[in-house]
């Protein structure tokens, strides 16, 4: 079953990476108010019951993926793999 | 208007990040069979047109958010902002 865990910094955490992004866009000509730079990871897991994916990647996220900290996550599992 | 534009290493290009990410996990007891790891940039754009954004999105990726040689990115715009 594949899934997709989406991080991104937290509101009101400083980003420079996306301040960076976003000077560079405007540069570029482009009419961009803001951007925020974050991760993703593109995971295939053994389980093919989504209840039970879904309470890994919470857990995967938690412990390993994401800074709990000053960043947030968000789970996306795949209608079917 | 808001919207995200995922990037991700292209099919076939080496991903060490995403090895590392993999084994890490099972290091942890996860059942992972693989893990890729992409970026994300939320982008927050002046136009409210869909069609518009979507063009300026594009152009944003191919020109500085993504390495088309080695990453794909895929453009989300949110239903409304």
């Amino acid at each position: 079953m594949k899934a997709t865990v989406l991080i991104r910094p937290k509101e009101g955490i400083l980003d420079p990476q996306g301040e960076a992004v976003g000077e560079a866009l405007r540069t570029l000509g482009f009419s961009v108010t803001s951007a925020r730079v974050g991760r993703l990871v593109d995971i295939d897991l053994e389980t093919d019951d989504p209840a039970a994916a879904e309470t890994a990647l919470a857990a995967m996220s938690r412990d390993l993926l994401a800074n709990p900290l000053i960043e947030s996550f968000t789970i996306e599992i795949e209608g079917d793999a």
